[in-house]
This record gives structure tokens, sequence and C-alpha cells, in this order.
């Protein structure tokens, strides 16, 4: 299994660190000279990142960008737009009030930050792009329309009339637009591209709506039924409306047909019927006409991101290439991919590096072309985890210990599968332990012996496994276990000295020992290879689930401002139990509703974190007659609308993209690019056999540990250095999408980086498309 | 445009007719000689409705099959399933008590019809594959048990014993098994295949609320808190593990979280990530899953389908062979063709037919290979409207008249589209005077007005457009207008007369009369054009929805069969508002809950109805404490699991069939078949362009008329017959469910009908295939 070639190859990239560490050398003293290389890498490093930014040229300008890419200003921006937004929380109304003039200087001070950004952006870019860029008019308008709101609310404060910051609606849109939030406006782009086919349908709808309330009307109106509270049902026609259109989020079912049912069964007909129809069949016709639509824009907005990477990668190979021979096709020589590859990512070891040139240059010719050229910025992105098998250091330090007889079936029983087995029945007698009262002392401690067998766990791991692979950055569960384990008994040992010392509990303590204690229970799902397969895909498609979490707070953010100017102090909730306005939630007008009695008067708009609270609410059960009752009828109309964007958009396009990542993931397998690095790793011999590890090093390496065991016994037989793709891990969500929609991507796209006009004019401008 | 060879087809099609009617003659007269027609005629036609029951081919066999297929015994079939069904209206507890023995008489009659069937089904297939069928067995064991129940039933009643009729349950099975209910065995077959990727989810799914409820006890079980009505809150495991299930269902969201909230907002972050995790996300999964599979084994469903038509298309064409020349290859001549045919549709007009062959036979040899003859199932499933041109009988009758400058000028206005609009203000108007109150004499006798000017729409259009095709069948706008104005008058003449005579006004006349008055409003849909194209996609899937309401159908009579049992009187609805035991159900261990508080008291079990109507409402909402509180805890497992039966899977099917049609509507054009038949329809210059009929003949005559009259006042040279695909609906569900796996089905399928093994034993059977 082991030829010689992959001895040269090991040979090979022994003398390749040597050459690599007199390349940086040069490359250091040449840097002034060779700018090239530095906008090479900016161009390869853009297009693996997907950033679409068009900078000039000139070194200044590249030395701005490159500024302009730093991960602290990065930091730096999202902190103050972290500050921004928490503003509301010291503003009126607030949680945590602060006086105004603090509020604001604050404010001015983020307002500067972000002045001081878009100057710099304006420094990178050339003049006219800079105007012809919706973004930055956009900001530029927040910024300006935000200082105007300042100064009329401050002189309304000075002569002591009632001022409204509305600028604060427009906060989260600088989250969109200052910072380089791509996923976030490609969804914002891809939803108001849906909009135009999503209204036909809303308008269908509201039509059907409509007609069932005019029914209701003509058919309940006139029966002089009551509904629960006494009042007159089903009289007013808006109301009837309303009411129907609540009933579509089911939350009012079955209250609002109860006294018609009761009056006659027949009209249960009526209120199915129109479940069918308005609940059932429209609902599933949204998500049919969100999600097509959706993917049809997003698919769009993928390809010209493909393209947009290729012209990239293109001009990173105008800057590199050098004419081998005469009349030859322009190559990048492999000093010069080298030397980029290093600047792209400082961080690559030279044996990975050293994998990927062998993929690009395939032939070996010790240059490449175009073509493969190109391929770079997607290989950089499969991620190649190195692994290095080390001896167990106790094996280096003690020897005849750690190889003795005892030892040796000490590391047997642990890899055994019988070892996992035993500790699942342990994590399960834990579970009914911890459901049992912890009052009982067997039971607290009981705790103690617990954490004893999980901390051996650990502690037989480490002795069995090398540390620095146990602990490698793919071991999600080895760290996951370690930490909960560690700070449970960090946590649990603070708890009983206190105790003992003071005879007090602190609650928070306590809280946290037992979250603790039943987040160990989580480990039970990693043993089942079924579980585990239905929790790497959502683990896969976490990173664009954070992307909607971003697209929430947003519109929430939005929603959270205009409710608290309407509904601020409307409904109060009392602490003091004792004290009679909490019954009717401080408003004569709630007194008697089922909003009070339902004691929902925590349910309010009187600071920011009770209004996110409440919006997830509504989101869930979109449950809203207290306000209409304290306010207007009219307040309704703010429900609706948050009902719609929410639940009928946003929602159902998150629905729509879980559904499209799991399909992708029941029937793609690997790209083209992953199936010949994976070739060229199994042609170098560096590779393990991919069954091995699969399923212990990258995605749990303690359930089926035996394998490794084998593996590492047989160590002399092991190359020091293996290589492993983490074929299903997505670097950026912009693999994931470029993933998602591979199958159906042009073909030819992949001929169009030679398309003169496209490089000519270096417009890979941001994807934009009309839309007609 | 109008050539001599449409002349001569003209020709050709009546000397066809002649022919015809000679043919059929000559086949009366053969009829008891020529049993091959019969036979392949048997095969074509179940061909083309995809029944797949292998008969055996002896001429008594073959008559028995026909009579099993005809339509007065499957509907008669129908008719006994229904009786069955709906005796549980008459059975203890009843809505229409009847005595027992009445009912178990009817319900004897029922079996004995089933058996009757049964043996005939045993008759017409060979012996072997009877018991080789599993659904055979099935209704076998079904009788059986639900006659030794009805003795034991019997038995116990006349010994005064508490007897239960638990074999009701198994009445639903029997629309399943003794019907040729295929979409229906399908849709089960489908959903047992995907049940176990379902189970897996589900589990993981349940393991995420019991982690999530072992941390609520632990959070919250110590801190005193108490629910609204003074109850601990989330002390007892199992009542957190529920009450956080019904959270996923959204029935008791914010209710459940409330105390929690007002303790500390911090809690509110558990449930809102918990609804985050177990609502949102894994309910997308489970969708995802049930979607994923469901389509996957549909499609192999569908597959073995098409498989088994060609089978046997290709066993009829076995059977019409004929040797044309020595050594050449079979084939069947075009009288063969038309005699089976003939048989297969007798209704068949002689110009279609015609046209049919000249698809088949594209180069006019006479006769037809395998190939071609194949085609003719499908064929015969794409709807062709033949449409007669005929001038209008006014103008036969009176010419002068018809043709006057008058009447000219009333057809070309009735055709503006001015009209369409002046028509749709005045439905707007009509629904504004709907809406106000029907008690101000204005009003009501405005209605008059608005019935005049619709009954005049109508005749306008009835003038201008000659009646037979305003008529036609496929004409829904137009026959839907006439009925409703037609009916709306009647009802409010004889309301009207009703009110004079005796001044007594009927409330259900008064009530059809409001819905027909409001259901007239609907038609204003039609002339929007978007509108249009999503409700004619919903009317395409309508059959299918249909074989989902079967499915909903089966469940829930099961479940309402069930329910009847555990909670059949435990609450009562008192019809009689002084009674004091209505205010807690009568029930006392309701008194004081929020289900006696809300008025549910007619949400009960006590008969079919009432049940049915309370299985729709825990389909919206799994709103169900009132009955755990009155029987026990543990009957809150049947809630559960009707809600994983009903919502975790069969809507999710339902949304993923919803979903799937749609993507079809929006990618998928036109079949091969259809292309090659209009191209043919094109060829022989019968065809009127497809623009002007495409919105008028097929979809909404009455809306864009003008095309129409043009058409017709340039009569002279328009021929007398003219072909219309109705390209985009299906005759059956299953060629729906072709058309949306068409693009990926196997296209090698179409040459396997040579396969000498299937075509060898005729093994054309029921779609199986194993669940590996």
């Amino acid at each position: 299994l082991y030829t010689s070639k992959s001895h040269d190859i090991v040979k090979n990239l022994r003398c390749q660190i040597f050459f690599d560490l007199i390349n940086n050398f040069i490359l250091q003293l040449t840097a002034c000279v060779f700018q090239d290389f530095d906008l090479a890498a900016i161009y390869v490093s853009d297009a693996q990142y997907n950033r679409n930014i068009y900078f000039d040229t000139s070194p200044q300008a590249v030395r701005l960008y490159l500024l302009y890419n730093h991960w602290v200003l990065k930091v730096l921006l999202y902190f103050f737009i972290l500050v921004d937004l928490s503003l509301a929380l010291f503003e009126e109304p607030a949680v945590v009030p602060l006086p105004s003039w603090v509020t604001m200087l604050v404010e001015l001070l983020c307002l500067l930050v972000f002045t001081l950004r878009l100057i710099h952006y304006a420094k990178v870019i050339p003049r006219d792009k800079f105007w012809k860029d919706p973004k930055n008019i956009c900001i530029i308008v927040i910024l300006l329309l935000t200082l105007v709101d300042m100064i009329i609310y401050g002189a309304l404060k000075a002569a002591n009339c009632y001022g409204v910051r509305w600028s604060r609606v427009l906060r989260p849109l600088l989250l969109v637009n200052v910072t380089e939030g791509r996923q976030l406006r490609r969804a914002f782009r891809s939803i108001r591209n849906a909009l135009p086919q999503i209204f036909y349908v809303f308008l269908l709808f509201m039509f059907s709506v409509l007609m069932f309330s005019l029914m209701a009307l003509k058919l309940l109106g006139k029966r002089g039924l009551t509904t629960i509270e006494g009042a007159p049902y089903f009289t007013s026609y808006l109301e009837i409306v309303f009411d129907l259109y609540v009933l579509v989020t089911t939350a009012n079912s079955p209250d609002v047909m109860m006294p018609a049912y009761n009056a006659s069964f027949v009209f249960a007909i009526f209120f199915i019927l129109y479940i069918l129809i308005n609940t059932y069949i429209f609902m599933s016709v949204f998500l049919a006409v969100v999600y097509n639509n959706y993917k049809k824009y997003l698919k769009e907005e993928v390809r010209q991101l493909v393209r947009a990477k290729r012209h990239k990668m293109v001009r990173a190979f105008a800057v590199l290439q050098e004419q081998k021979e005469e009349g030859g096709e322009p190559v990048v020589s492999q000093a010069s991919w080298n030397q980029v590859v290093h600047l792209v990512q400082p961080d690559i070891s030279n044996a990975h590096r050293e994998l990927l040139w062998s993929v690009c240059d395939d032939k070996n010719q010790g240059a490449i072309g175009k073509v493969a050229f190109v391929q770079l910025a997607d290989l950089l992105n499969i991620e190649v985890i190195t692994i290095k098998s080390r001896p167990h250091p106790l094996n280096s330090l003690c020897p005849a210990f750690y190889q003795s007889a005892p030892s040796r079936l000490l590391c047997r029983m642990v890899q055994h599968r019988a070892f996992v087995i035993v500790y699942d029945l342990i994590i399960l007698v834990n579970a009914v332990f911890i459901g049992l009262d912890e009052e009982n002392p067997m039971i607290a401690n009981s705790e103690w012996v617990f954490l004893a067998l999980y901390m051996l766990e650990i502690l037989l791991k480490l002795y069995v496994f090398e540390p620095r692979a146990f602990f490698s950055r793919h071991s999600f569960w080895n760290w996951f276990d370690t930490i909960i384990v560690v700070s449970a008994l960090v946590a649990t040992i603070v708890n009983s000295a206190m105790k003992s010392s003071g005879g007090y509990t602190s609650r928070q303590i306590l809280d946290i020992v037992f979250i603790l204690r039943v987040l160990r229970l989580i480990r039970v799902v990693d043993s089942i290879k079924r579980f585990r397969t239905i929790i790497n895909t959502l683990i896969r498609i976490g990173p664009a689930i954070l992307t909607f979490g971003q697209l929430i707070i947003v519109v929430y953010y939005i929603f959270a401002m205009v409710g608290m100017e309407l509904f601020k102090n409307k409904v109060k909730f009392y602490e003091d139990t004792s004290d009679p306005a909490k019954a009717y939630c401080g408003n004569p007008l709630l007194k008697g509703t089922a909003f009070a009695q339902l004691n929902y008067c925590k349910n309010n708009f009187n600071n920011v974190v009770s209004s996110f609270i409440l919006l997830v609410e509504l989101t869930v059960v979109n449950q809203c007659s207290g306000f209409a009752t304290v306010t207007h009828m009219s307040a309704r109309i703010f429900f609706v609308i948050f009902h719609i964007m929410v639940v009928i958009v946003i929602i159902n396009i998150f629905v729509a993209f879980v559904l499209e990542a799991f399909f992708v993931e029941y029937s793609v397998d690997k790209s083209d690019l992953q199936t010949s690095l994976e070739k060229k790793i199994e042609e170098l011999e560096l590779a393990v056999a991919q069954e091995k590890l699969e399923d212990n090093l990258v995605n749990a390496m303690e359930t089926i540990d035996n394998d490794l065991g084998t593996s590492q016994s047989a160590a002399a037989n092991v190359p020091s250095l293996m290589f492993k793709i983490a074929s299903k891990r997505y670097r950026t969500v912009d693999a994931l999408l470029q993933r998602m929609f591979e199958a159906d991507l042009d073909p030819e796209d992949f001929a169009e980086h030679d398309d003169p006009e496209a490089q000519g004019n270096g417009n890979f401008a941001n994807p934009t498309f009309s839309s007609a």
C-alpha cells in the first residue's frame, strides 16, 4: 500500500517547506516591487469569499481595500451596529432608562463610525461606481434622516414638546446595508422579486376571506347570537373579516365558531369549508408560490455569483500569467501559485498546499493554464482536514508502562463498542435520576457519582487517544462533552461550597447546574447513526438559518419600534400581586376581557425586550384582541401586516429553504472538484479509507473508536500525515447555495470566463437582474 | 388557408360515418364469433383507466369481467359502502336512534353485497391470483370479524350486558379495499413506505421534547409558580411533556409560558428556543422528509403503472395483430382499430376517431405497428373538444331581423370589452348592497333590479352566442352563472310570495337566497387573468384533493369510532340555557375549567357528526384538555396519536402534493403526444388558432367574446367542425400523476413493452415493490 511514490512526495513536501521559507523571505523583500502578487491574492480571496467590490487597482487603493477587508475593522463595525441597535434598550420606553443626551451622543458616535466606513469605501472604489450603487445612496439617506430626526427631537425636547424618534425604524436597515451582509441583502432581493407573485395569490386569498365574511354576515348576523362575553356575534362586517382572518392563523379556533355551532351544527360546515380553503389550500399555495419564486431568483443570483467569481479568477490569472513558450497558452508557474496561495491563506499547511497544486497540475507540468487556475477559489473552499498521526505522549514518555499488558487491555476496553453502550446506559440512568426529586439526599449525592463517571470517561479517552487528535477542531462532540462536564463539575463544587459555608444556595448557579446536567444527556443522540445523519444535516444548514435569523431580527426591530410608539404603556404588568390594577393590566378598558383574564399583561410593547418576545408570540399565534381593545380597531392593521410579512412571507421562505436544503442532502453526493481532490488524495495514498474516518474522526470520534484504535496500533504502517475531506461541511453559506443549485447551473457558464466583454470592463457587479 | 386537402378529409369523414354504420351492423352480427375485439377493447379500456385486474381470458370470464366493471354495479357498491359507513348515524351513540336490530339487519345486507362482489371478483380472476392478493384476504378478514362482532354484540345485548361494536373501526377499510379505490390504496401504500423515515425524525423530535421538558422541570418546577387556575405550574414531568407537545401545535401558546414569563423574562428565551427548534425546524424537517419519501414512492408506483399500461396495450395488440406481408412486422388494420375504439368509447365522434387514427398512422399506410398502437390509451385520455360552428338559431329563423343594423350593433356591444367591465362594476355595487342592511325597503327592492340585470345579461348573451356553444360542456362559468342567477330568481320569488301571502319568512329559504347572492359575486374573479390561472390550477388538482378527502375520512372515521367509545356522554351540551349543568357541560369535573368557561360543550364525541366536527377542530388546533379532565390523563394519548397521524403525516402529504402539483404547473408545458396531436390538428387545418380559443371557448367563453364574434361573423371561411385540445385538464388523477413524474420517468420503459417475460406470464400486477 505504501509505495515509494508517496515516499517521494513526503520528501518533496519537506523540500517544499524549505523552499517556502526562502520564498517568503524573498516575498518580504520584494513586496513593494511586486504589487502583482498582492493584487492577484486579493482577486483570489474575493473569489473565495464571494466579495463583490470593484476596487481601483492603483497601489494606494489596493492597500486601502486590504485595510477595508481587515477583520478588526469589520468586527468594530459590527460592534457599533450592535451598539446602535441596542440603544433601544436605553431609550424611552426603556428597559434601563438613560438620559436622552447619553443615548443621542452614543448614536452620534455610531453615525460617525458608519460615515467613516462609507468614506473609506468611497476611497476604495471608483467615484462613478460609488454613486451608482443603491446601497450607498441608501446609507447616506439613512444617516441624513437620522441626523435630521435627532435635531428635531432635540429641539422638541428642549421646548418640552412631545417628540417621536421615528428614525429608529431605519436602524436595522444599516445592518443590511453597511455591513457586507451579502446573504441578508440577497434574501431581501429574493423576497422583493417574489412579491408580485405572492401579491396576486394574496389578493385572491383576501377575496376569498371577504366573500366568506359577507356570507357569514348574511347567514349569522341576524340570528341574535352572542359571543361568550355577551357581545353581539358576527354583526359588523369588518369585525367578521378580521375574525376570519385570524381564524386562518388558527389563533381563535374554535372560539370563533362556537356561537354559530351551538346554534346549529350546519354552520360548522361553513367554518370547516372556510378552514379547508383558506387555511389549508391557500396557505399551501402561498408556500408553493414563495418556494417557486424564491428558488428561481436565488438560482439566478447564484448563477451570477459564480460568473463573478470566475471573472475574478480570470483577472487574477491575467495578473500572474507568464508565457512559457513562444506562442503557447499563458500559464501560471508553481512558484507564483504558491506565493498567491500563501498570501490568500497564510495558515494553510504546506502539505495541504502541495495537495491542492497536484490537483490543479494534474499532468505534473510545473505550470497550470487558465481553466485549472480558475478552480483555485473552489478548491480553497473545500475543507481538507490534515490529520497528523502522532504517537500518544505517554507512549513517548514512558513506553514500558504504556505498552504493558494492563495498559493495552485498558485501551482495548475503552475502544470497544461495549464501552459506548455502557456509557449510554449510564446517561439514561442519569436522566432518570435528574427527573427525580433532587431534595432527596441520596439523589443529590448520586450527582457526584455521575460527575465522577463522566470525568473518568474523559480521562480514559485521553489516556487512550492522542490528546491533540481528541481535541481537534472537528471533534465537536469531544469538545461538547468536556466543556459540559467540566463546567458542571465547577458549578456543582461552587454550589455545594456555598451551601455548606452559609447554607445559602444561589438560584442562578443551581439553574446553571441543572441546565448543564440536562445538556449532558444530549450526547446519547450521537450514538444512534440515524439520528446523527439528521442532526448533521441540521448543523450543515445552520449558518443559512442564521441568515434568516438576521432577516427576522430586521423585521422584528422595525415592528417593535412602530409597536412601541403605538402601544407603549397601554397595557401594564404589575409585579405586585396585591395591586387591584393587576386584574385588568392597569387599563380599565381591559376589564373582563379574555386578554386580562388569561393574564397576558406582560405581553406588551412597554420596552424593546417585551416587544420582541411579544412579536415571537404573534408569529406563533396571532392573538392581538387586547391591543385592539386598548387603542382602536385600526390597530389590528398593524397585526395583520405583521402576519403577512412574517408568517406568510418570511416563515414560508424559511420552510422553503429547509426543504430545499434537505432535498439537496438527499440527492446530491459530491461535486466534481471534490471527487478529483479525493481521487488525488487516494492516489497519493495518504488518505485513510473513507469509511473508517467518516464515522470517527470527523463526525464522532469517540463513539466508534475501535476503528481508529486499530489504525493506531498499526501505527508503523500508516503515514504520519493524512488528509480527509470534510466533504459535507460548507465554509460559507454561498458554498451551500452553490451546491444547492449546482445541478441547475448552466454548464456553459464555465466557458464564459473568456467572455471578452465581461473581462474587458471588469464588470463583476453585485448580482442584479431585471425583475421582469 | 382552406385547402382541398381538408375538403378531402371532410368527405372522408362522411364516408367514414357510412362505413362505420355498416361496420357496426357487421359487428353486432359477429359479436359472438369475434370475441377478439371485445377482449382487445377490454385491454385498451383497462389501459386507459389504469385498471389492474388479471382476468381469465375465457369468454365466460371476460363477460363476467365486463359485468364487474359495469357502472351500475359500481354505483351500487359505492351506495352500500355509503350506507354501511352512515350506519354510525343511527347506532349508539346516535344522531337519529334506531333499534339495534334495524342497523344490524342493514349492516348484514351490506356485508352480503360486499361478499357477492368479492365472489364475483373471484370468478373473474384465476383462483391462485385471488388468494395471493392481500386486498382480498383483508376483505375476507374484515367481513368475518364484523360477523363475529355482530354475533357477540347480539348475544351480549340479549343477555343485557354491555357490549362494544368494535368492528365499526374496520368499516372504512372496506372503502379502501372493496372499491377499486386505486388512488386511495396508493396513497396508503406511499404513507406506509414513508413511515420508517418519518419515524426516525419523530423519535429525534420526541427526544428534543423530552429534553426540553426535563430542563423545564428542573428550572421551573421548584419555583412555586402557579397557572392561571391556581394549579401548580410545571411540577409533574408527564404534564410538562404533554404541555410542551401541545405547544408544538401552537394550541396553548402563549398560555403555557405566561406563568414562567411573568416570573422572569429570561424564561421566555427558553420557550422561544423551544418553539424555534420544535415548531419551526422540526416541523419543516417533517415536511421535507414526508415530501421526499412520498414523492419517491409515488414516482416508483407511477412508473409501474405506466409499465402495466403498456403491457396491456401490447396484449391488445397481440389479439388484433395481423400479418400484412409475409415476414413483415405484425400490424393492426384501420378497420380493427376503428372497431376497438368504437367498443372502448362508444360516444366518440367519428371525426375525433379519424383524427386519432391520423395521429397514429402518421405515414398514411392504412395500418399501424405496435409502437403506434401502444399510444392509443394515452391518446384516448387526451380530452379533445369537438366544436361545431353553427349559425345562431335566430339567424336561421329570421335572418332579416337578426342581420339588421340594430341587432348587429347589439351583438357588437355585448361582445365589447366594456360590457364585461360594466357587469363587473354592477357586481361590485351589488356586493356593497348585499353588505348593507336588507331590512331597508330600498335595499330589499334593489335586489330585484340586480336580478333583472343579471337575467338581462344572460339573455343578451344567448341572443348573441349560439346557445349550444354557450352551454357547452366546458363553459364552466356560463353554467355557474345561469344556475346561480336562475336559482336566486326562483328563491327570491318564492320568498317574497310567502312573505306577501302569510307575512311569514322561511329562514331556510332566506339563507339560500343570501348564499346565492354572495356566490354570484365570485364571477368577478374570472375577469382577472392572473386569478384565472391560479384558480384553474386549483381546479385541475381538485380530483387529487378529493383523494386526500377520502384518506382523511378514513382516518377520521376510525378515530371517531374509538373516540365515541372512549368519551361518549362525558361532555354534554344543553340546548336549554337555563339548565345549571350547562355551565360545566353536565360534568362536575369540568367546573371552573377553561373548557367549560369557553363554552366548548358542543365539542364532544356524543355522536358521529359532533365527532367529525371535533376532529376537524383538533386538526386545526389540538386543544383537548377538557377530555383529559373528564376521563383520565392517558386520554391524551388518543389526541397525540391523532395529531401525529393527521397533522404530521397526512396534512404534510397534502401540502407536499399541492406543492408538487404547483411546481408541475409552473414548469411543464405539454407532453409529446399532445404536441403531435396538436400538430396533426393544425395540419388538418381544422384547428382554430390556439390563442383565440385558449381564452374564450374553453376557459371563459363569456369574458373575451369579441374574438369569437369575429370568427362567427366570418362564418363562411370557417369549417363547420373544429378540434381543440383541452390540454391542461386531466381526465383521471393517474393522468395528473403521470404528468407530474413524466420528466423523471425512465424513458427506457417505453422500450420495455417487448419484455418477453412480463408479456409471457401476463403479470401486470398491482404496483408493488419492496420497502427496502
